[in-house]
Order: C-alpha cells, then sequence, then structure tokens
C-alpha cells in the first residue's frame, strides 16, 4: 500500500511466510519485522544507495529498528502462530515524516496481512491487540507543531517522534533536541499534540481497512 | 517518472551533477550513468534487499551496466559538457521486460534532463544524437513473440533483449539461448520483431516528450 | 576514563584533531562525535566481534548515534573552532544501562579534552554551555525504577533512556514499551525520576572533574 | 589447461562435487559454474585485485555469468547427475578476446572433466549435447573482423561476442556498438564471420581433446 | 584477567563452549582459537576501528593466528574433548610487546577456563601438557634487550617474538630485521635472552594461578 | 617471471609507479610493497576465491606481509627515489613452499625492474643494497630437511621459513612447532641448513639475472 503524508510517499509492503528466524523456533510465538530504505531520488538531492556502499547506514539501521519494535508494540506472537511477518517501507518520495508514515502505513500493511492469514488458517488467535500510528511534532518558532514537512523539520529546535496505540497509549517516545533543550513544559505540550494527532490517524487507518 | 509495460512498473529519475568522474576530468566530456534495483516486493516472492546482503548481485551489476551503455549509445559527450547524468531505474513491480523497460524509460528521463540543462545553460550543443529504446522478445510454442510477460519469459527456449536507436538501428544485441540453442532463421525472425517494436516505443517516447 | 555503574563499566576516551569532517570545512565550526563498541567478553555469553562479523550491528550504530547526538547538545561548535573531538567508549563489563553510563562518561572525557585544548589555545571561547548525563528508569514491578541492572532491565514492562543538561532541561528522551504500552501517567511519574536522577550525576560529574 | 589465442593466455580447469547448490537438490539434475579472475598484471598497466578491494566487478560478474550460461548450453543435466562442475577460467595475460578464449578453454575443461567423471561412474548418460566454442568479431575501418587484439578491439566501432555449439548454432549473441551504432547489414556480416570462426575453433577443440 | 607489562595493559578473557568448528566434529578433539584487537585509543595517535572500517587489519589477522598457534602448542586435544576454548585479547594500553602480553596472559587465562572445566566434568584428562609464554627482544645500540617498550622497540634494528613452552623448549620463534639484517652470533645472544625471559614469566604464571 | 620449486609454480612480476603512497610523499624515499594469492586450482582440492568470498584470508595477508618485509630488507629506498615498487606473486601451483619461493622471485623481479627503472633515469642510486633468497626447512622423522614439499611440509614437526640476504644474514626467521616444541639444539641445525640453502639460491638468482 502506498501511504502519502504531504509530499512523502512511502510504499509499504508485507510479506508472510510461514517459519520465523532460528533463535524463535520451536517457541511456539510468531515474530514481525521490518525494513526501511529511500529510493536514491526521493530526496531533492540524490543519495547514494547503500546498496552500491556495501553497507546500510546508521539512520536506516535506527529506522527499520524503530518500525519494527512499534509495530510489534501491538502483536500477540501467540496469536500469530510460528509466522513471520516482514514488512517493507520503501520511501519513494521524502519531505519529513518518513519514519511516521512508514510506522502507520507498516500497520495497514500488517493488517491487511492478517486479513490474508486468518483465510488460509495460518492464525491460532486475533495477533492484533490493537492498532499503532505515529507522529512527527516539533517545536517551530517556539509553537508546538504536528506532522513537520522537510522545511520546517530544518526549522524546529525539538523533534519528537511519537509512536501511539489505538487505545491512546505509548508504544513509543523520542525527543532530541536539534539546537537547544527543552524544558518539561515544552514535553509535555508536544505529548498532548502527538496523542491527539496519533488519534485522528487510527480513525484514518480504520477507514483504510474498512475498504 | 514512471514507465509502465503491462504489469512491470519501473520508476526511471536523471540528476545531473556539474562535474564528471576522476577518469574523465578535464577531458571537456560529460559522463552518462545509470543503476538498478529492484524493491524487495517488486516480484511474487520477497527477494532480499542487496544493501542488507552487503554487496550487489551479478545479475543488477549487469543491467545496470546494459542500461548506461545503451542509454549512452545516444548521447554526443562533448556537446553535453563536463557534467553527469546519474540515472536510477528503480523497478516496484516486476512481470517481466523489466531491463527494457528501463532503458525506454532512462532515456525520456534523459531527454528531460538535457532540457532542464538547457534552461540553465549548462551544455554546449545537443546531445542527444538519436533517441534509444529497447525491447525483449522471444520464442515462446516455437513462435518469435515481443514483450514478453514474466510467464512467457519463463517458457521462452530464447530470450533476446534488442536496443534500437530512434533512427533504426541497433545499439546492442543480447541474445540467450535459454534452453535449446537457435539457428540463423529464427535469429533474423527475432531481429526484424524486435526492431519494429522500438520503432513503436521511438513513437510512445516522442509523444511522451512533447507532453 | 573509566565509568562504574553497579557492575556496569565503561572506558571512554577523547581525541582531539585539529580539523573536522570534509562537510563541515570552513564553517568556522567544530565537531564532537562518539563511537560505542562492547567487548566481547563484556557480557556473561560471549558476542561476535563486529569487525570479524565485517559490520557494524544496527545497536551498535544506534547507540553511537545517541551518545553522539547527546554530548553535542552541550556544545557550542563556535567556541570549539574547526577541531574534531571523537569520544569513544568502550564497554568492558556490562550489566545494563550501558548507553547512559557511556553518555555521562563521555562527558566528562569532553570536559578534560576541553581543558586541555584550552591549555594548547586551540579553541575560541567555552565551547561547553551546559553538561550531560544520562540515566535508564523503568517500570519494574508496577513500580517506576532508576538505573536498571541487566535483570531489571529484562523484567521491566517500558525502558527509558533520558538525556538532561546540567541545568536540567532533556536533552533525549526515548522511552520504549518492551512488552505493554505506558499511559500518560507512567511516563510522568518516569521523567521525574530520570531528572531527579541525572541532577545526582551531574553533581557527581563535577567532583569527577574538579580532581 | 591453458588456452592461447594470440598473446591471450588462460588457465581454464575443472573441479568435480559429487554434490549441486542448495536450490538444485533432489532434483535428480547437475550443475555447471563458472569464474572468471584476471591476475593484476595481465595487463599492461597492473589493476588492483578484486580480493583486496573486497568486492567483484560488474565487469568479472558478467563474463563469470556468460561463461557459466554459454558452457552450460551443451549440458545435458539429468545425465551428468546430481554433481557440480565448477570451472575457473583465469586470465595470466591479456590481449583482447579474454571471455571468448576463456568460454572456448571451459569446454575443454568441462569436457576432460566429464572424461574423468566417466571412469569414476559418476554420470548417468552423456551429458554433453555438443560442443561450445566463441569468438569476438567487430567492425574495425569499416571491415569485419575476426578475434580481435586489444588495440583492433579499442578501435572497432562495434564488438560483438558469439558462442556457437558444434552443431553450428547459436547459444548466445552478444553485439554493443562502442561508438557508433550498427545497421542491419553490418550484424549480418558480423554473424557470418563469428559462425565460420567458431566452427574452425570446434575442429581445434576436438584435436585437442582427442589428444 | 588483566596482564601488564609496564605500561603495555591486555585484558585476556577464556570463553568456553561445548562443541567444536565444523570441520572439527567427531574427531574427538577439541579446539583452541584467539582473537586480538586494540581499543582505538590504546596508542597515543588514535586508529580506527576496524569493525568500522569494515574489515580486520593485516597486523590485526597476524598476531590473532600467532596467539592461537602458541597456546594450541601445550594442549593436549584429545583430553580437552569436543570443547572450544576462545580466548580474547584485548589491548586497552599499548607500550610494545602486546602481543607477546596477549600469549602471556592467554595462557593463564586459558589454565582457569581448564580448572572450571574440570569443575564442571568437560574434560577427558589433563588438557594441559606444559605453559606457555612470550616474550619481545630487540637489539637496541647493539646490544640485545628483553621486553622492549614502545620507544626501544622503534629504535631496534632487530625484533624478535620468541614464545617458549614451560619445559623451556620453543613453540614459535619470529625474527624481524627492522633495519638491518642480523648475523648469527646476534641470533644466538637473542635466543639466550629469550629463553631466560620465558623461564621468568613461566615462574610469574605459576604465581597468578596459584591464587 | 614464472618461479618453479619441484612441482610449486609462483608467477612474480614486478609493476613500477612513479609516486609513492600517501604517507610516504615528501619524504625523498620509496617503497616496494608485495601481494600474495593462489589460483582456486593451485592445490588438489579447490579454494574458494577470496574475491567471492570478498575478504583476504588470515594466511594471505600474513605471507604478503612476509614477502613485503623480506624483500625490503635489500632495498635502499633513498637510492630507489619516490617510486613505488609493487611485487605480485601468484601461485599457479602448490606443492609447499609457496611463499619461500615467491620471496625468492619476487627478488628477481624486483631486480628486472630496478634495471628497467635505471634505463629510465628514475633512480638516485643503486636501491639494492643486497640481495634476499628464502627456504623453507623442516625436522622430517627427525631429521633436518631443505624444501619441504606438501607431503612432507605435513608430516614435520617444525616448519621453519628463513630469509637471507646475499651476504649470508638473516632477514627473517619464522619457525613454528607444528606438533611438538623444538630445543636449542634443532633450532641450530635448521639454522645452518637454511643458510647453505639460500646460499644455493643466490647463486641461482645471479645466474637468472645475468641471462
Amino acid at each position: 500500500m502506498l501511504v502519502e503524508f504531504g509530499a512523502t510517499r512511502v510504499l509499504c509492503a508485507a510479506s508472510v511466510q510461514e517459519s520465523v528466524p532460528r533463535w524463535r523456533r520451536d517457541s511456539g510465538l510468531g515474530w514481525v519485522t521490518a525494513e526501511y530504505a529511500m529510493l536514491p531520488r526521493a530526496t531533492n538531492t540524490r543519495n547514494d544507495r547503500e546498496s552500491v556502499r556495501g553497507r546500510i547506514g546508521g539512520r536506516t539501521h535506527e529506522i527499520s529498528r524503530l518500525i519494527g519494535r512499534s509495530v510489534r508494540a501491538c502483536v500477540d506472537f501467540k496469536a500469530l502462530g510460528e509466522n513471520t511477518v516482514q514488512l517493507d517501507c520503501d520511501v519513494l518520495q521524502a519531505d519529513g515524516g518518513t519514519r511516521t508514515a512508514a510506522i502507520t502505513g507498516a500497520y495497514v500493511a500488517l493488517a491487511d496481512a492478517v486479513t490474508w492469514m486468518r483465510g488460509r488458517k495460518l492464525l491460532r488467535g486475533d495477533p492484533l491487540i490493537t492498532s499503532v500510528s505515529a507522529v512527527s511534532v516539533g517545536v517551530v518558532d517556539g509553537e508546538p507543531r504536528l506532522d513537520l514537512c522537510y522545511e520546517e523539520d530544518g526549522a524546529a529546535n525539538t523533534d519528537m517522534n511519537v509512536v501511539c496505540t489505538g487505545d491512546g497509549r505509548f508504544a513509543e517516545v523520542q525527543g532530541t533536541a536539534e539546537r537547544a533543550p527543552f524544558d518539561r513544559a515544552e514535553l509535555d505540550a508536544l505529548l498532548d499534540l502527538a496523542a491527539a494527532g496519533c488519534a485522528e490517524l487510527t480513525r484514518l487507518q480504520n477507514e483504510a481497512l474498512a475498504r
């Protein structure tokens, strides 16, 4: 499925394998993992391919791990059975917030895959405890803002990625002071804004899956 | 730009750099190079990412080199000036003929880039001597066929990729006997079919660029 | 310098180079970067060396980036001049909280290096705007806890790393729901606990530097 | 065995393994694969070792794949049984046409290996349907030429590698316009010349094997 | 255990695995292997990490192999049973003679591991035939010297590493003429000195193990 | 040049570059370096290519360094001028003693290159202080033996590689106890035998260069 947030476009796909990684075998539990990547011309200035450089950069590694961890927060691995869902999030066009768009889209791809698995009787129960969505928030010109585009992102003093579950709790909070450290009041305002943004995304995810 | 041939979809992008590789410096000549890649879920069964495996496979290398060589066949490097055009061909969905779709699309992306460069006065003349397009032809059930889809491709005894210029000459001919070697008569029939297919693509490229 | 938190021992060293990375040249600004690594027998079960495997794992990449980002939050790059400080954090023994111990120790190593640079007249002002320290907090058996050791870490439902500046603000907040997502009240309690823990560490850092 | 064409010298060796790659197991079919490499001083100017650079270049990959594909065109994998023949083609001295010399020599090494396997009762029939040989042809100063040496190769407008079977059919046709695209008449003349050249090589191969 | 020779400090650790490498399986024999590495700031000038460079340097490879070979000289693999002892020698601080310090310390770590294995009934006999220690000797200003520190090492014309067993025989002799080749008389003097040095180290090893 | 010792065949080539590595620039001194490699079928059982595995093995690294160090022992770098001689030693066929054959042949290739450089006026004096040759000696069935072939090599208790200069001194002594440590008397006997063997090789090198 293709997720679009403003000018950011991420292609999210789920692949099901009827087995689990070696370290997970014979545990009766499933696994969900994710890989994130950017096409070389997703950004305005071309980036070299990581396949050509021969190694995955730290940023790519970090985001892949974040997506996997976030999506796993809503999964009951026992109900999934010994199956693996591999999520691929490929950024075709980037204008800020690619990692949060990827998480939000990866959940929808996962939910689609779960429906497909149910049809093929691969599950032992309902593996989706709740849903997961993510937003990026930041302080721009002293004001908390939701869904920063690339330009605002560069101008933000603080950049925070928040992953919420469908029932309004937090799966991941990653706040980084880009230029000036933030105090507790700013942190609270950003968390409020993020929770509201995620609630709206949850609604949109449900709509997309209802189709 | 997005090229679609049947169910095959390839994203082709050109990036301009106002410099040339080290071995080409101070020659007064430009350069055109290409990179080909496939998203992990472009095919029905997921392929591992080459960035994760840490090395580019032989097939990817071979196709990247073929695209670069083919497109360079229509370029006047002196007119291009000491600029490099980097072509990226990323397969979003694959159903046979990805390399020929990539060449055909890469030419259009190159022509767009040349127009953009002309606007910025980066050129010393007209770098496009002619156009370039490519088709895949093969013998299926004893009959020559054009534009094989994935299933026909697997059934073909012979698989041939032909790159033609806009004036009807050959830039590249790559014929491989998948199962049974082919005789001269079969080869001639395939070449006729390919030349006609390329002529049709040349017409479509011109239409796309006219828009 | 060797940092010890419980049974966790991290060797932190700063190296000064009178130049900056290529992308930073002629900007008048300095740079601070960090690398984190673990000896193969730092943990109870031996881990393979990343040099032998030929690539750095995602976790190592992620922690190296976190340390660098955290320590940069207290640096005035203009005052640093066009110099680079490279921080190396090598874990000799690991019992939970290695990344926060590394950040806390890296700041002390940086402050030492700044003193050394001042003696050699390499600075254009005071590059340390404030200090930086970090703690790991989590919820164990329903109770917020500071400085988790390895066993508690495994038992925690939520794991949060908080980096504070010496003046009580936040440079980085990274909270991850290991098993169950956390609600806002839990998040607030953890942030209170972390801020108090960092304040105590700031005091200890000042003592260490006064020696 | 050592193949010499003019000043080009290629060492071709076949190694037999009584097993097949994982993807081929329990199919009852054998496999033939090839690797091509050049010594650093095979050319006049030294080339860096690919083992030192840590990755195989695109050209090496491409030629290795071409040799394997070409030689497999004459093999009946059922008759070969579940055995693998690994062909190694190492260029000691290069003066043009190394890939076609390698294919021609690889066939002879394969035929030798087949004889050895027959002696050890490893085969289920005669795995060699026909023989395979290859030539390089090109247009130099407007004239089609056979077996280009390095200097002619550089001067050729078109470079074409043709692999023929012993019964006069084509296993592979690879024509590349180095400078100017070629028309159908030129292509036909080159194919005629190549077919005649391969027929002569087939005769020499048979002589070598008769010894 | 931490070995200190002058300002050189090497951390030596042994890890026991109840299995052997694939090529050694079902032989009834055990295995001992070693890895050597240096922290980036072990030397006065920082060295890049080999994990970051993505490959192990020749020097590291060579020393790891030397340590493994030397320590294996005192082991009865039958008595060890099908177990592997992995020795890790990590240089925290380097001031000459790191490889010989590593060998001497690795033996003590191995002897400790053997005692631990005996307690867990993993052995089939006594795997330590003798002990192993090593010294570095050289000619500085025309005089043979023992245990060269970094400065003397640089000034030495000849550098020789000698590994002796506890019963006074040689397991390894590696003499290299750094600047001027050495004659037989010099070689004999260095060997005498080394044998005496190793005897003294054997005494210290026994003391350390007696504790 | 091709060196043959019994069934061992090593191709040794020297390449001259009129520059030195970065760390040696503007020193007025030249450099000599060596690379050693084995063709996959040099041995009876095929070895995988190091270029395919993507990394150079420890043994290859170690031998390349030994050859470089040995040959440098006879070079006056000032007289060589700021030039680099790169020596390539490729083993075509291996039957024991490949590293010593490579050193002996590398010296002859170097001497040839020096003659060629003299003709082109690239030198500032005579860069060859003396010559260098190497032998492998060992104890087989209790008797010291010279130039072990592969079978004897495997049967030897001790394996020693000795590099001598043309004036009878030692450039390198590397003795390893393969099975049982050796005592001083054995060591002395091996050194006597090696010195005699190198003297004979020196004579043969002079003959080869006189041609």
